[in-house]
């Protein structure tokens, strides 16, 4: 098997430690326990090399023999492929688990990543700019909210979808947004009890420190 | 083969006629000539089986026998599985595809598609609200005017990616916010000068005015 090989940044703000995508590289692969290396790219020097990999100047990207890929749903659907418990092997649930891994970062994700930039910008919260994303957010999350009142994870048992919704969502909660939303706030709280999620947390913070 | 049925809205207003996502679907089918059906469900009174295939209430799904699939990014990966027009069959080239797949939807439309929800609110372009998003989608715009300024299609040929891809800059250049971009504008032209575009478009378009 190829070495495999996880670029990310050297550095990062504190503001996204704990949040950088590579996270949910290291999680899958925590989970799925193949082995890794890391490497890193300057955050603030990007040079065009860079962009070869990753184009939008962006990370993380995965090394695998010859392959390297961008986007961290098409990362964690490769992984999927060598080990059942990242993905299930049979096509049909298969299939489910993909339609969940688009609805965290197609549905979902689209809704609250715009929400968290105005968060971080701090933009008032009293105008009809904010309120129209708040509302478009509120209701994706009142739909996944039901979902997940019913099931543990997404797609039957714990896979991709579940690393990638969970830390969508996770965003969410550290701005205390689930609030209204008992079920994600639970599920996400379940997610991140578990020890592949711990260390990569670990790791990832451990990794952006070093460079302090 | 079991029979592909493709659901949609019964009706929806004029604003996203020509936008509604069950035109990536319908692209997808007609690239790779793969017969199938179209089914509608109410736009106004969503029932309760609509959430058992879409759990946000939205459209597309598609059914393909026992298999009912929502979110066009996961449809679109299915379909590739029955045609290398739509997705190579080598899996090195199949990865590079997925990659783009991602990009379109997780990197590209989340810039855009609250981008253009302002848009359609008519909300001032005078406030740091909106500054904020136009230069979150200019920024993913440039990088992608680089990698189409020196290729037809995102992964060497046309594949599923291209029909996302074009979709989602075709929503921006409706507002004419591709002007900058003239690489991204001729590439929205030349996906939606083919007939496989112009047949789904027509299509979709017949479908709601049918229901007025």
């Amino acid at each position: 098997m190829n070495e495999l090989v996880l670029t990310t940044f050297d550095w990062v703000p504190d503001l996204p430690r704990g949040y950088v995508r590579d996270l949910r590289v290291r999680w899958a692969l925590e989970e799925a326990a193949l082995p890794y290396r890391v490497e890193s790219v300057p955050f603030r020097d990007r040079e065009e090399g860079h962009f070869a990999h990753q184009p939008f100047g962006q990370v993380p990207w995965l090394s695998d023999g010859e392959l390297s890929i961008f986007e961290s749903g098409a990362i964690l659907m490769h992984l999927g492929q060598k080990s059942e418990v990242l993905l299930p092997a049979e096509y049909h649930r298969r299939v489910e688990v993909m339609a969940w891994v688009f609805a965290a970062l197609n549905s979902v994700e689209m809704a609250s990543l715009p929400w968290t930039i105005f968060e971080f910008s701090g933009f008032s919260k009293e105008t009809p700019e904010w309120e129209r994303l708040d509302t478009f957010l509120m209701a994706r999350l009142d739909h996944i909210e039901a979902v997940l009142a019913e099931q543990t994870w997404l797609a039957g048992r714990f896979s991709i979808a579940d690393i990638l919704m969970a830390d969508v969502l996770r965003l969410v909660d550290r701005f205390d947004r689930l609030e209204g939303h008992p079920a994600c706030r639970a599920y996400v709280e379940r997610a991140c009890e578990r020890p592949a999620f711990k260390k990569a947390l670990e790791d990832q913070l451990a990794h952006f420190s070093a460079a302090d």
